[in-house]
Parts: structure tokens; sequence; C-alpha cells
């Protein structure tokens, strides 16, 4: 991050949807911009993974002037979810009911209590109705649930490469992730740096399926006058992307929140999504990507249409699911008259 | 494998393409049909990473009357490949010069030394010309690189679901699952069962990449009336089939044979793949999968384009790259007539 977050914290316990309960909350969130006087300019962000709540970093040319998270008009909120590394309570944080961190005692949690945060955050904030909610990737599982439990207080609702429930393909993928990282036996020590060396493996996995087959031709060639000796590109940009997130992030959180993914499902307790996503009656605007092999075109679009008042539109990327995060001109070409309202 | 493999022992030294030398060499192989007088009936095939030679056991309904593999018309001989653990030898296998078993010290190896046990045995064989060769997934790789090596050895040549050369993309998909591996601190150990909780999460990646989106959504989906706690579907199918492969295969022989993967380049020392597969004139059938993520369609047909005397045929199946296997109904409909001369 490059600045950092704003905290707050809450010493009320915090009950989850499981019924296991957290003593207190650690909040972080980033704003962008002015709330205006009659508090109507809040575009609400929901990020992803291992992202954080710093929008203006993860997210390039996003939060700027003229584009969709222009700060000069908007009053742009983003809460690290819950579990994180970065802030918000998560395993590394201290237990108050025994003064030792969580690790892998950390309570299991699902998108709907990241959703239950949003809404004690937003509430804090002095925040009612939201002019619009916006997640990409797994921001999007958030947005969606979010939109669905509370669907009169959003103006608009912005979904990119998401889904209203999670798929067994996005399951197995979690589950393949997180067969490597148990696979490294230090996963489970009380430790900060436990299971780094699966966390790693696990990260090479998830990049495989952001980018996809034509990413990885396109951006990891080895030189035409590499010697035939010398290791692939696509070999070192594995293990240095592995590398980087160790530096970065923790074991323990990343498999919490895989954890809390496949919990996803908008119609759970609704009479199952068709039901759910029909009471969202906001104008939406659905996002797929051309190349992106983990929410596919044709689910993209099945969305679209489950949601009662939804246009379709589709980023030209040859860079897979990332291509949410590459290609902002496309994003902000079509994102931005639709938050300014047209 | 249902039948035993017939054992070929060789007491002369095997050069590797590195130059590093095994100083003996036993290939398993099997054989179905009958060899006729003239020697002019053998199709050869050629398999993939954990199969073994007993095509009739991991290529099913194709090794029977009427299919392209007729034992009643053709002498089929498929090999077992160089540093699996199904016979050929590997790292499993003792080293004759210090009687203790290779592990990972197994010489590195290239999908040339694998073409090159292959025609040691069909020299053993009496084999010269073959009638047709046949190569799905990687064993598509030996398959190319053997018709390049030996142009006028073969009548016909079939490719299936493959490619001339790595790909980033495959070279990341393997590495990957070596990172998933080597986060098990026991790989390395001296003994036959190292790695095996790593080797059954890189089991899972490549499933990811064997079925992919489609073929997930389509098999995994969890039952309507599942309760909300239990497994996912895709979550105990991903473990269940890393600890299948974990109880025949080991991971020694695994890596080893990701490493030749990597290797894979019919240009290399002949100009470039383009002049290496221009010198390819015999009749020649590649097959493509239209949900395959690892060998994608748009890289099939420009297979079939730089082979000189190439047709291009797709199979339509929801099963991804694992279509080779599933659709044998429009494979023997595809391939009975192009083997039979037609």
């Amino acid at each position: 991050m490059s600045d950092e977050p704003v905290i707050f914290k809450s010493h009320k316990p915090f009950v989850l949807e499981s019924g296991a309960v957290l003593p207190e909350l650690t909040i972080a969130y980033h704003t962008y911009g002015t709330l205006n006087a009659d508090r109507s300019n809040v575009v609400w962000v929901c990020h992803a993974l291992t992202a954080n709540s710093d929008v203006a970093d993860w997210w390039p040319h996003t939060v700027e002037k003229g584009a969709f998270l222009d700060p000069e008009k908007w009053y742009v909120v983003c809460a690290n979810i819950l579990g994180s590394h970065y802030g918000t309570t998560g395993p590394l944080h201290v237990n108050p009911e025994n003064g030792k961190p969580y690790y892998d005692k950390f309570p299991q949690f699902t998108i709907r209590d990241m959703v239950g945060v949003h809404r004690l955050l937003a509430n804090q904030l002095g925040i009612a109705g939201i002019h619009a909610l916006v997640g990409s990737s797994v921001g999007g599982f958030q947005a969606v649930e979010w939109a669905a439990l509370e669907p009169e207080r959003f103006g608009r609702l912005v979904l990119i490469a998401t889904d209203a429930k999670a798929s067994p393909w996005t399951i197995a993928v979690d589950e393949t992730q997180r067969m490597a990282i148990k696979a490294d036996p230090t996963f489970g020590e009380e430790r900060d740096d436990a299971g780094l060396a699966g966390l790693a493996a696990a990260r090479a996995i998830g990049l495989l399926t952001y980018r996809g087959p034509e990413g990885y031709n396109l951006s990891q060639q080895d030189a035409a006058d590499a010697p035939d000796d010398a290791p692939h590109r696509a070999c070192t940009y594995q293990r240095y992307q592995g590398e980087k997130l160790i530096r970065r992030y923790n074991a323990y959180s990343y498999v919490a929140i895989l954890d809390a993914f496949d919990t996803h499902d908008v119609g759970r307790g609704r009479g199952g999504v068709e039901k759910a996503l029909a009471a969202v009656k906001c104008p939406a605007l659905v996002v797929g990507i051309t190349t992106d092999i983990i929410f596919t075109v044709p689910e993209m679009k099945r969305l679209a249409d489950l949601l009662p008042n939804a246009r379709y539109r589709e980023i030209a990327s040859p860079f897979g699911h990332d291509g949410f995060l590459v290609e902002y001109k496309q994003l902000n070409e079509i994102l931005t008259p639709f938050i300014n309202g047209q």
C-alpha cells in the first residue's frame, strides 16, 4: 500500500454467520475524495483476494480525474476484507480471549460476514444510501451479496469478472491451492511465516488461472536468442510471483479467505440464485472479459440475464481474468458513463 | 495396468542428449495383435505423463475390433516412457554404478531421449517402417519429435491435443506443479514415497488444466439437496484424485518427466519449428478439442498449417483436454479411416 489505511476499531462482539463470535473487530479502510453534503456521492469498491483497501494502489488509473472512481466527483470507500493481511481482523491478529494470534484457529467466515463488516463500516461513516457499488473478481462476490442483502441501498451495481455463486471450477481451484499450502508441513505451526513455501505454490496456481493460456503465451515467451539451457521465462515468472507474494502476505489469511470464497452463494436461504438476483432491481452493469477462464463469458452473460435491470458489456483482452486490472482504459470507457448515471 | 508389460533389457550404455550416460536401459512395453509377414502393419502409440504402456487400459475402446487400434488388423506397440514409474528405467531404478536408486539424481533427459528409447525398442523388435504413429497430449510431443527426426519412417502421423514445442503456458503449469511438490520438504529424501503430499497437490493442479471450467462445472456440481456444511464435491474430487495418484506413482518420476516436457522443441537444432515440421511430409491428422485449455484450438490449427500434408479435425467436448480420453467414439470415427489409409 502506498498510503496507510485508516483504522476503525469496534469493541462490540461481531457475530459471524456460523454463530462464532469475534470479541472485537478492526477494520482498515481507505477513502478518496469528499463526502458531499447530502451524502449522495459514495462509490463503494470491494477488493479481491490479496489486495487491500488502497484501491488507487492496486487498480491503477481508476482513482483519478475523469476515471470511473474520479475523486473530484465521488467519495470512494474501500474496506480491507475480513481475514486479510492488511489491517482488518484476521488470523495474525491477537485473539483477546487468550492473548495469542489466531493463526489456523481463526473462526471460519463467509462472504456474508465480509459484507457484515462493510455494513458496520458504512454505518460508522454515516453512509446510508450508496450511489454505486463496484466489485471485481471476488470483490464482486461481496458486491453481489451485499446488493442481494440490501437491494434498496444501492443506486447502481457494477460486477466485473465475478459470479453470484462459487462454481465447482472456482472451488476446485481453491481446493488445489489449499492442497499446495498443506503440502508444506510448516502450515499449522504457530508463527506468522508458517506455510510460506506452500503459499508460493498456491500463488503460482492462482496466477495460472488469472492469466490463462493466451496471457502466458503472449507475455512469457523465451527470448529468441536464449541459450537452450537457460531457465524458461515462464518458470522464473512463476517462482518470482510466488516469492513476491510470500514477502507481503501470510498463509493463514490466504486459506481463511479461500474458505470464505467457497461459501459464496447469494441464493443461500433466499430460495436460490435466480430469486435472490431478481430482487436486485437497481441498474446494473455486468462486465466479462473475452479470455477469462475463471469467470467465463457465458457465465457473465448469465449473471446479467438474471439481474432484472442489467446490461452486459465485454472487455477484449488477451490477459484473461487479469484483464480487469490491465485493461483500465476499456474499464474507464465502460464504467465512467454508467456510474455517472447514463 | 491390467496386463504386465514385456520387459526388454539393454546392457549397452544409453547416451542422453545432455551427454550423460545411463549404463543400462530397461524398456517396458505392450503389443497387441500380430506383426504381419512384411512388417507393414505397425501402429505405434506414445503415451502421456502418468500413463503406461498398456494402451488398452488407459485409452478405453481404442484397442478393439473396428476401433482405430484394431488388433485384428494392426500390430500396436506402446513403450513406457523414459523416467516413468511403470517399468522403463527411471528414478526409482537402481543406478548400477553405486547400487542405489537414482531418486533426484536421475540424469535430466528430454523428449528426444524418450524418442531414442522408442527407436531402440523398434529396432530390437525388427520394425523398420511404421505404418502410423499416434500421440495424444505429451504422447504427441514424442510423436512429432520422432516424425521430425525420421520423417521417412512413418506412413501416417496422428497428433491429438499436443504441440510441436512446449508453450510458455504449459511450462508455467509444469513449474507450478514442481513448486507444489517442492513445498513438501520430504521431496529429496532417499525413499520411494518422498514428496507424496506435494505430488497429490501437483496432480490436482494438472487436473484443473485437464478438465477446465466447463468440465468441472458439468461434472462436479454439488447435489441440490446437499447440506450447507457438506464438503463441496469439487474439493472431495481434487483430494481424491491426488490421493489416487500417490498410491500408484512417485514424485521423482513425475518431476523428471515434467522437466523433460519443458525441453520439447522440434525446432531445436533444426532451424526452428516451421522448418522441422516442413520436413514431415507424410499424411498427418491433427485433432483439437473444442474446450482444451492446455493445447487450444488455434494452436492445434497452427500445428496442422505447419505440417505440409495435414488435415485438421476437431472433437466437440465439454471435458477439455481430457476429451482425448473421454470422447473415444469421436476419435474412432475420425482416426479409423485415416489410419486405414483414407
